[in-house]
């Protein structure tokens, strides 16, 4: 970007084999200076759609996008749906890698077309430009088959709180890479999108095509079984969480007081599903490429019109159970303007209810909430603040009832009603995060108990690095849970065989693979500063118990610090 | 403070024969966790006064006080002038240490009286008083023989660049230990000031006090006359820099955009003592308990009003030259504004300077420095990114010309013009600080050439080591530098060895002390996260060369790397 330069390369011999989250982790940890400003010119933006993106498997499309992150210096890889993973993988792209920084004011798009030729054309018309918008003239430009990645004027601002949007297979900029500030790092880059051609047609060679076509048949099948029959999220995909979430006492309500929320059934997934229903909207909606589970959702407003795509449980519960706001309209208005704007709706909605939690506003006051989200839309003063994060209004209202680790907001399950959700937040290098490794699954299956610390950091090992190894591959989560059992195992084992030409057995994948990504993620961070005593929540969650349990998090610190002895 | 509750017990074995800033890091280094929250219950905030203040000895009133820093979590000491140490000293009182954290909204003062007996005083009354107020209320309330150190509002607003202002002899709180966001500290704790009496007549004893009395007046002599001859500071203290280093081309103005300011003879030592002489204030004033020097001032407004006490050289320079506001009345205005918030005169200048810089507003506009300074006194959104430090406001206005090392502002000497002192900003633990370890009196004495790096890194090793032992003693700044040479340095060490009993020679201080406390120092930070990448200036400094020498900063990382080779 300093130079305006766009070259094109072979996969050095050291990363190949790597795709998604483990390429941008394992060259984060190679050539990024650890310490060096993640919104300066040293750090690297690196884009990278899974190894089985692009191929004709089903719910591959997921984007990671790496990267040091603003929030707090740490290794970041965040991945999204939509559509462009499956476009970069059909042009043969292993990854976009963005380097230096343009001059301050200048911005430009990354355009890839269908034959693969990459161009930096000129953008400062969109300057400030929110993402709908945006994307709607970018369609309007490039064609409806394009995919997008942009920031809106949030990564603009370089505000840590900065998400990547990317737009779904109906051209909504409703997915989002939104954890961790990776939209700051393409704004401070002069980037402000990544537009490409879905028409491509020179994918990287399958090692044994027919063997991979019969397994990802296989394959496929099982995901859209798995999904309806295992996860218990068909239809309306992860909000199907709401109930069983609060009524196992996990759902953090109020920045974190209680672990159920007064009214929680006007926001959950029944609540949902028949407002969405009357309304006419879609809640079983396909939002990525060959997408087979429809997890996504198309909420509409009393007259039927759009108001936002893909409102998920973390959402719902963000901007709802931790801001007491139990009204549905709202939370997608809310949604939406995240996703316009261009910032992480957790984070977001935790730094709300942080400001509420120190008596800035009331608890439920949604109109508030929409206000302050506008404030950062806007890049005033208190804006900025709310869009460095839910630590930096803590420190700005003086309460340290914060609910992150490294800086990162937790997800939707209070580590003191489910003990090793606390486990993954603390040791995750991501910061607190839910992908990361979610044990809500085998809570909800009663395989493990959620109050008793044993067998926590266990499940937790067990998730992470079966997860850092998925994100390997551009599967998504519901995929990827559904293929945890050995038998669905054995057969995408099959379909990664066939594409690599490799002899993986379980020891390698997820196994080895994980772990070599978690060991370069845990280099990055103990390069940059990171030392054991990061991987704490913080301290109200070991001493304040939470209702209606009324325990606090038990799991010592030595438990933790093994979970990575590996 | 989370208790309300006052321990006293004697000084354990371990931290015997430390004072001052080796006791406050050492026991840093051993009690406080190394990634607490600087602003939580864990961190301490330890005041402690030098091992010879309350002695018969002159210019040995700093007092040290020593906490994790909110700037950057790093470990901070930071030493002020005044009579508080004095005060301590007389009654025996090694350290105070401060513990825990109060009730959000409570505030205390911490009363000694003069038979050392401690009582905590509820305070609430005072909430958001500024200082000088404050200050008048606790002299009228506990008599004009109080010391006082104590916050205003921009420590009870826990800004990161808040100051414990310290009352000088006449009662005024012009004095600070102003780096690194002690006050914001002490603001967390929930203590609005310590109030010590000076009637204390309960010292510690002196090992061979005649001995003591006799070299105590003969070092009294060299440190009167070694300020006069070589120091070449008087009358009106470091006030007299401002031409030698300017003419140097080392002033750094315009946020470090030159070497030399425009005017820069409006705001010289000479222009100031004619006006301060016109005017009827006081150019050589006594700020500090038993001072030889008066290397202090009293600047006046026309009618010959108070305006401010002891505007030093730093804040000249960075509330004028890196603003280019080449007016006293207002650098006066602004010291006396910081003062009375309490914040770091230093880097809120350089804060500011950063977001004029960013086109925020002019260089020069004195009326906008004015507003920057009293948003920050009022709390607003945009007062507290200003309290938050020149980099958070580099942040803000996407300003990456931050003159900062571990997010603290360099001093008044730009380490392009003047290496050494680059060596000192970016190895000193304490973030980027001009009294760690000084060369401008090696320049100015022609001793060392600032643009070569021959050189520099040894004569920082020395300074460094120097003043981290001088400032275990309690002994000031202008006193110190007076002893560097063997033989002031022989009869000092008559001054200590009769004080503590001991046979130190010239290998046991300052250098083995000295390298005692840099150890702890570097060690705390070490556990905190900071590695030798933190050891850096930033990257402007080596890019962009200063006029009028057009030299960059040319020390390679592995020189500076060797600074602490010890």
């Amino acid at each position: 970007m300093s130079k305006k330069t766009i070259g094109v390369g072979d996969v050095p011999e050291r990363y190949r084999g790597l795709g998604g989250r483990g390429l941008t982790s394992v060259m984060i940890n190679t050539e990024v200076p650890p310490k060096c400003d993640p919104l300066g010119p040293e750090n690297k933006l690196i884009i990278a759609p899974g190894l089985l993106s692009g191929t004709s498997l089903v719910n591959a499309s997921r984007i990671s996008i790496g990267a040091k992150r603003p929030l707090t210096g740490g290794i970041k890889e965040s991945n999204a749906g939509g559509t462009v993973a499956a476009a970069l993988g059909r042009l043969g792209i292993t990854s976009i890698i963005v380097e230096g920084q343009a001059q301050e004011g200048d911005l430009s798009i990354l355009r890839i077309d269908k034959e693969g030729g990459a161009s930096l054309i000129p953008a400062r018309e969109y300057k400030g430009m929110r993402t709908y918008q945006f994307v709607g003239k970018i369609l309007d430009t490039y064609g409806k088959k394009s995919s997008v990645l942009c920031i809106g004027p949030a990564g603009e601002y370089r505000m840590p709180l900065a998400s990547i949007q990317s737009s779904d297979v109906d051209g909504h900029p409703c997915r989002a890479a939104a954890r961790g500030g990776l939209g700051a790092v393409m704004g401070a880059k002069g980037l402000k999108a990544v537009v490409v051609d879905q028409g491509g047609n020179n994918p990287d060679p399958i090692a044994d095509p027919e063997a991979f076509n019969e397994a990802a048949k296989d394959l496929a099948k099982i995901i859209k079984e798995e999904f309806v029959n295992v996860t218990m999220m068909a239809p309306l995909g992860t909000a199907g969480l709401v109930a069983p979430v609060n009524s196992m006492g996990a759902f953090p309500s109020y920045n974190a007081r209680k672990g159920m929320l007064d009214g929680w059934e006007k926001i959950s997934r029944e609540a949902m599903a028949e407002l969405i229903k009357k309304r006419g909207g879609n809640t079983t909606h396909m939002g990525c490429t060959q997408c087979v589970v429809h997890c996504s959702n198309i909420f509409v407003d009393e007259q039927g019109n759009y108001v936002t795509g893909s409102l998920e449980y973390e959402t719902i519960w963000s901007m709802g159970g931790m801001t007491g706001i139990v009204d549905l309209d709202t939370i997608a208005q809310l949604d939406f303007l995240c996703d316009d704007i261009g910032l992480d709706t957790m984070s977001t909605g935790v730094a709300i209810a942080v400001a509420m939690d120190a008596g800035y506003k009331k608890f439920g006051d949604g109109k508030a909430a929409i206000e302050m989200v506008e404030e950062a839309g806007k890049g005033t003063a208190f804006g900025r603040i709310l869009g460095n994060g839910p630590a930096a209004i803590g420190k700005h209202f003086n309460n340290t009832r914060v609910p992150v680790v490294k800086k990162q907001s937790v997800a939707a399950y209070d580590p003191r009603a489910m003990l090793g959700q606390g486990v993954t937040f603390s040791t995750t290098p991501m910061g607190a995060d839910h992908t990361a490794g979610n044990l809500v699954g085998l809570y909800l299956a009663q395989q493990l108990d959620p109050l008793k610390p044993e067998g926590q950091v266990e499940a937790s090992r067990f998730l992470q690095t079966a997860m850092a190894a998925f994100d390997v591959t551009g599967l998504c989560f519901m995929a990827s849970v559904a293929l945890l059992t050995p038998e669905a195992g054995e057969v995408f084992m099959k379909v990664l065989n066939a594409k690599l030409g490799t002899q993986f057995g379980p020891d390698d994948f997820p196994g080895a693979m994980g772990i070599r990504v978690l060991k370069a993620e845990k280099e990055a961070n103990r390069k940059a500063g990171f030392t054991k005593e990061d991987d704490r929540l913080p301290r109200f969650y070991y001493e304040e118990p939470l209702p209606p349990h009324n325990t606090v998090f038990s799991i010592t610190d030595e438990e933790i610090d093994s979970t990575f002895d590996f």
